[in-house]
């Protein structure tokens, strides 16, 4: 079994038993942004914490050993036109010049670590209506030869 | 003269000076991330503000209408491979769909409004180096007919 | 079942009975657009209307949760070259500029959404042959930091 | 000149003189997404009414010339990434099949023309938020050896 | 069955019963073009000619329905390069612009319809070899508002 | 002076002056498709045939050596989705494979060859509106080791 | 079964029994360049060589069909990358342009018919290591209207 | 003036002195396939013969040495679809995996070198019309860890 | 079973059994970039190392024959996104012409072989966190006709 | 001046002058690599570096200020096709998988990084020619949240 054919069959079950992200997230004690990249099949997971999720979803134990697995993190390029994730890439495209220049202007030549990083998703109440908020925070590297 | 040559004469002026995005994002009382990117072109930019700017960086009449006009915000693919934007788009590829998850658990079927949004971008110390922190926080907008 | 192989199970029972998609539609008491748009995969279905629809074509538990189940509304470009679809194309590629212009003219720097918006499609009659017609509307977003 | 650089002239033109597209759109009597669309160069327009748009504009004859060229009326697809337009493609996205479908229910095998079609921009009061209505008639073309 | 697969199982039987494109359009009373390209999958066949296909042809009932079905009349790229088929790509790379120069100098702005068309093949004799005629003729649609 | 730039300036003084491409290919004896696309830069023209096209549209001692040139006759993508030219894609697309399907059924394993072929393109009046008809005529090429 | 399906079992079966491809091009009295690309499926082969190749190589009565079936001799981009392969490529990128001067200077204006056409490959001794020879040899074809 | 301007001034000055490449390899004793893709920008040249093929010419200084600058030998895809250069990616499409078999089967695992590599076109005479030979001479390279 | 299958095979079951890549290489008495190459399918391996990979693997027959056969070495591009893989594709961007400067200015014209060409990869201990090495090294093969 | 420009200029200036990238490195006791990738525009070189680099090479002012200015170190994909370049590109298609499962091996999950990185380039005389030596060495980076 691929690494992510066990994260759809894992959402699959999750959805049956009614589960959600946050309470697996819980059950092994990872923020929930980890917890569903790693499941979808992002992220190796470690042996203790696939044997809790599979338990808790009634998976069988080649998607133990699938979650376990180093994962290739490629790009799914077909995904990139849904709605709900295009919204981030039209965000790159119009603010990702300014992001780089306040970047350079604050840390120096260098970049944002997407490896030593983590994202948050909250929910901000507002009267107009609710907000989504995402947060990323990850280690500056600079250039350095 | 176009929008995005204006901006480009603008940052060039700008480092000549040795202002900053956040000196300039002060003398017109907006937050640094929408002033870079709407000086580089992809906003308009309000009458008063547009010649304020003009006056800080001494730009030509030509420039400040660039300035004002509405812009195409199209993508700039080019741009896509640079290592400080890149990374953003890798994150977006690892923890794309765990997002999508994560607004849909939490909100229902919709997305984040790219549109109504604010971009903030911020530096975090940490003894093991510091940290970029990127907060985007925008409208959830529910599917609706 | 995936939400798509459910979408073109429930098209083809559909063809078989001999039922239209107005036929579905008003079983469910939802507009023609969205409801062939829902069963092709491009909605999630509440259940309620997901087992309407599953008991008059016929279709198994598993469809109807499919049907229910939030979907990925991405892009199948290999869609795009077939003439009736294709036409559509053509006309953004024709007149998308200017509806560009005629929106920012009349309701200022901003978007119409594509998710809260509905679509229709109708016949008008005309001595030279009957025309289609299909109406857009949705709701003006200002862009909004 | 080229014609789409005739039209980006009028359009600075028309901009500098504070001239709506309406009011070119009543001054040559078309309605107003023709007009746009056409003085951006996507029509040829009659020799009359390029002559009066170029006296309200200020432009020279070789303008008109341009103006009343035939044009090629090609994709530009670095514009289809502008949030502005990308919504309407990504309603294709999402609502072109069920369209197909629908045509073909009401209409047979065959398209709606892209070229005995007109197309028309308006504002729809709600409470909610204004919205945008775009109209889109052409004539039906069935499949016809 | 799919459209596409039906016209390749047809299309396979055809030739080990020893059939040619000529015996079906002779049998179903249509042209030869026409009927190879609705065969393969390009065209809904009526119900009565889709029955005296397979029957010709020795085909089950689901063929039949599949020739029936509305089809998507996609662009398949990767035959393309097919050297019988990628001549025509060539011409019209090469007479393409002369062709479209020469509709509107005889027949002003607009194009030859691909829906009201029809296409025929012929052998034309000649001493340094036969040559194969290709016929396409199309209604002419003028740009109409 | 490149070729193709010789022939957009031809053409523009073709349209000055009144002359057709009707015109043209009388007075240098050669076919209308031939003319026009010679002298948009996708076939050689002969010295005197040149000098002739020079004199008649007024064009320089450059143009006529660039006219006479051996051209790169390469594809030009951005003028398929031109809609006059983009319906001829679109027959290929729907009739490609039956074409190919009857030139084997025909003349065997082989091509029409798109070098050794000529073009040729009429109008055939018609009640419900006139036709346009396009001629392609080529030698069959066996393919022969 | 496919056409290359059958060439690649074929080939599978070819190298289990120890033939080389010499062998096969003897026994059938073709070529070597020919005889494997017409077992790999980019020619029809003759009855009887079917048959023939197919009692060297133990293959059933479907691959014989597969085999004598006209193909579709599209491109495989995906194969071009393959080194051995990609150098031929990478000829033509550097030597393109020179044999295109050469060919019409030698010739006129015209190509080297790829259709009515042989390729040979054979080893020359040379002190510093042996070397490949490919040559191919095809028809000139003059543009001819 | 950059390497491959040189190259299309040398030829524009070539076919107005009338030289043909074969000439201008004799003047530089150079083989003419080698001598027209260097003179085009596809090699560095040796100052003497640089300079010998300038004052053949009336290049001036700076054409010389850019003549001898190491280029980038970068594919130019637009050049590909000229119907004379296109026939032979055809070729590859058609006999490329025939030719990969052959050299594996002849020499092993390894490649045809394109950089220690020679090319020679020549003309073989034909009763059916003359043929273009291409000769292809590369060592054989193999793979060695 | 196809060469990459069997590798894919080959590492599952190595994960299960405990094995490194290292301990592989060491058992055939290999290096380990071009053990884990040639078994993830990039190298033909000779038949006693095929046959020890499998013994300690426990793989079957066809996967041995697999092992032995000659590859297609086709880019996997799906794969260059992956973050580990992709960072290589980075530095390429930003130090390949210059990589290119110095091959020239040191060997001349001609290029690194990658045929003849061998790859190691090691580990550097640093005070502020080990560091991966790869060393590349491969015969310099000058242009040479 | 754009960076990319004064990088270009820069070097034709060094060839004019007869100085070598080693002669550079040296005068602003910089590693070889490093000089020649900032020069050529990919890194911002500091003022006192960029000042010796232009007295050297008779630089004006305006390309002092672009070497010290912040690039965009975007890809440039026209040049992956130059043989030089591409033949590292193939040895990552190649020997990619291989480096990846290696670094997971010896390292964890993470990756090497691309900044924090050096690049050497170097001779090694072999007897049957010599060897380009390429040395790349970054600090491993653990994927850490």
């Amino acid at each position: 079994m691929e690494k992510r054919e066990a994260g759809e069959l894992a959402n699959q079950l999750r959805l049956k038993i009614g589960l959600t992200w946050e309470d697996l997230a819980s059950a092994i004690s990872r923020p929930p942004v980890w917890t569903a990249a790693a499941i979808l099949g992002f992220h190796p997971i470690p042996a203790d914490q696939a044997r809790a999720v599979a338990e808790l979803l009634g998976l069988e134990d080649d998607a133990v050993t699938a979650m376990q697995r180093q994962p290739y993190r490629t790009a799914d390029d077909s995904l990139r036109s849904d709605p709900t994730i295009y919204r981030f890439y039209e965000l790159l495209q119009v603010y990702g010049p300014a992001i780089k220049e306040l970047i350079h202007e604050e840390f120096g030549d260098g970049i944002m670590s997407a490896i030593n990083c983590n994202v948050e998703l909250g929910r901000v109440a507002h009267p107009d209506g609710d907000r989504v908020r995402v947060t990323i925070e990850g280690k500056f590297l600079a250039y350095q030869w």
